[in-house]
């Protein structure tokens, strides 16, 4: 029996798919000769330092099919960014363990810690290759086409605001929604597609990668307003005005900030509420609902894209096959590369790690509140199957009798 | 040809079938001879009283069909309930039409309109014949063992409940989620179907039906965490205290009050970010995260339940059915005859109306933070298909070598 181990931990926010990345791995490691055992860390990085590792050689195939399956992180995950003390806590225990593969799931941040570990083992000649495997939400990291996860909660985004938008018809008024993502804008943008019928909300999308203007944003609404009687708004978490500070903390007494030193938009309300205030009180407008998407974009059971369980799937199992046939560090990547269909490379550490990928310009409106044509071109294959149709009475109207 | 008329409206929130009722109606209603026409009122009783009909007769069966699967309320809705002037122009532009059957597809307030208009016609002599149709995703109408639109909901609960309890295990901390619900809990009761493994959340669950205290509260959450280092908590936005004020109005500035004189709990995350802010400031956990489900548990396209999707259309039926073959106003009941059928029946208008069914105290359990068994057994017949599958590793835990 061959001696050799590998590990794979997950790290940063949950998604829909990353554990088909998971399984993908393990079940492609299982097939190769070469590695007698596939550990997992629990929590990530922080699982390898406190030494909580588990035997993923000895899970049954059936069960793994079925985490793949599971949203959410099933290894649990962490926002631990190790420094270098915290790196060489890591090696004692990959020493230890004898691991000479480190394989870590997760995005911005998490490529980074690979970049870091990488760094770290190759100064303290430590025999480490270390692989990044993407995933997030926020579709945020470079040289992907785009990440697993993003585009099941795309998929969330689109069949929240295309009910939304039925919702609003029948009792009309202003709506707001917020939508994660901090410096990119996509998954807001992935609103655009809940449209079918002309007149279909959203009929505004703000996105960080323009300067939110308060006022600007008034206007529009009210033009929106007079217009179809109703408004439909996408926003993301992220937006900030021309200094760079995030709209909400105009409102938030307290902003709480994470290891990362990111301020905390998510899990809070803040946003949607002050920009609806906003519209009552400048607008006078009465009926104005505030929506935030929260969490459920990113973990609601039961709203998933096949070809991103697909594609998560593929990115483990590439992962493995680079790492040994291979002898480099590197990141998973997608391209795209046909109407539609993929393929995968290895890009750097460095060319992924801590950078972060926004909307390029030709996805977004000119007017800066709204998406191109070649924005939903570019998303729409990554759905899989359409969407739930969505229909509409076509009922002639009744001749008028009292009030003709 | 027939001269019969008959004239349909919906009205209050809509749901994921309250077209299923409208497509019910209609199909069955162009299947007697005895009508000849049947009509739609756009947006509820102020369709009616602004004349704004359309002739749903000339609808395609294919689109009646595409609409009911459709959610949302396809000829629109409203919160208007008439006084006695407001039925006196219903009645002038149903007379002006011939109609002679009034169907309402709606909740509370909507059976009470009914109710009204019903008894405003008794009296002015005007020849009609009312019949309400139940819907709403809050599950409060008497005499029914559930109502269409609850079903669905109910089950988006579930799922989103399913799906943030595996972030939270992955990200482990604190996470408050706020459910519609005004006066009744059944649908914040319905994140408990959402448990699968020992230890899944929701740990709580707070209903309008109980008094809410804000230092018990705060002990249980205190205690759920200690135990299981992680804690989920499903909450009605209709919670108050022992003098019947709502535990949100301690923080909101300024209450919006709707035409029925509610306060609005919907649309604003406020709740969710006080009850967050009590756990942060009181009980000192880092991680906490509040979610409000607002919209989305209502409108959400592609989260239905197909034995709500046939009750609803079921209702529809009967009601052309109850109308045609009786001669009496009504409300049409859902009972529940075996495990699991249910059978329709015509209950008084003076029955439903204006009342406010809430949980039988067998479904809640005594400490007041829970359902009961006989909950689950009540709701997961409705559910239809059971939820997507959850999985969990099982991988035995790797030997520690340095930490022994």
């Amino acid at each position: 029996m061959s001696t050799g181990k590998i590990l794979v931990a997950q790290g940063g926010g949950p998604t829909a798919v990353i554990n088909q990345s998971l399984a993908g791995l393990v079940l492609e490691a299982r097939r190769h000769g070469a590695i007698g055992r596939v550990y997992g860390a629990l929590h990530g990085v922080r699982g390898i330092v406190d030494e909580n590792l588990v035997d993923l050689t000895r899970e049954t195939t059936v069960n793994l099919e079925a985490v793949a399956a599971t949203p959410a992180a099933a290894l649990g995950s962490t926002r631990d960014k190790p420094d270098l003390a915290y790196c060489q806590e890591i090696f004692k225990v990959l020493a230890a363990h004898g691991i000479g593969h480190f394989f870590y799931i997760g995005g911005n941040d998490s490529s980074d810690t690979v970049r870091i570990v990488a760094a770290e083992a190759q100064k303290a000649g430590y025999p480490l290759r270390a692989i990044h495997i993407p995933k997030t939400i926020d579709n945020d990291l470079v040289g992907n086409d785009h990440t697993p996860g993003f585009p099941s909660a795309a998929r969330f985004v689109a069949q929240a605001f295309a009910g939304a938008n039925l919702d609003n018809i029948a009792l009309p008024g202003v709506y707001v929604a917020v939508v994660m993502g901090r410096h990119a804008g996509f998954l807001t943008a992935a609103a655009a597609l809940a449209r079918r019928f002309p007149g279909d909300g959203p009929h505004l999308i703000y996105l960080p990668e323009r300067v939110f203007e308060v006022d600007r944003f008034l206007a529009d609404v009210k033009a929106t307003y007079d217009r179809h009687g109703r408004c439909m708004i996408a926003v993301s978490e992220g937006i900030h005005d021309s200094s760079g500070a995030a709209i909400v903390t105009q409102l938030a007494k307290e902003v709480e900030k994470d290891a990362h030193g990111n301020v905390q938009l998510s899990g809070t309300g803040a946003l949607a509420d002050l920009l609806c205030d906003q519209i009552k009180d400048k607008l006078k407008i009465k009926r104005v609902r505030g929506d935030t998407f929260g969490y459920l974009q990113r973990s609601f059971l039961g709203c998933v894209s096949e070809v991103d369980q697909l594609e998560a799937r593929e990115a483990g199992e590439k992962a493995v096959q680079f790492a040994l046939w291979g002898d480099s560090n590197g990141s998973v990547a997608i391209r795209r590369c046909g109407d539609y269909a993929v393929r995968y490379e290895l890009q750097t550490l460095e060319a992924v790690g801590g950078k972060t990928r926004v909307m390029e310009d030709e996805l977004i409106a000119p007017a800066g509140n709204d998406v191109t044509p070649a924005f939903h071109a570019y998303l729409r294959p990554l759905f899989g199957a359409e969407l739930p149709t969505v229909a509409r009475l076509r009922a002639d109207a009744v001749p008028k009798v009292l009030k003709t």
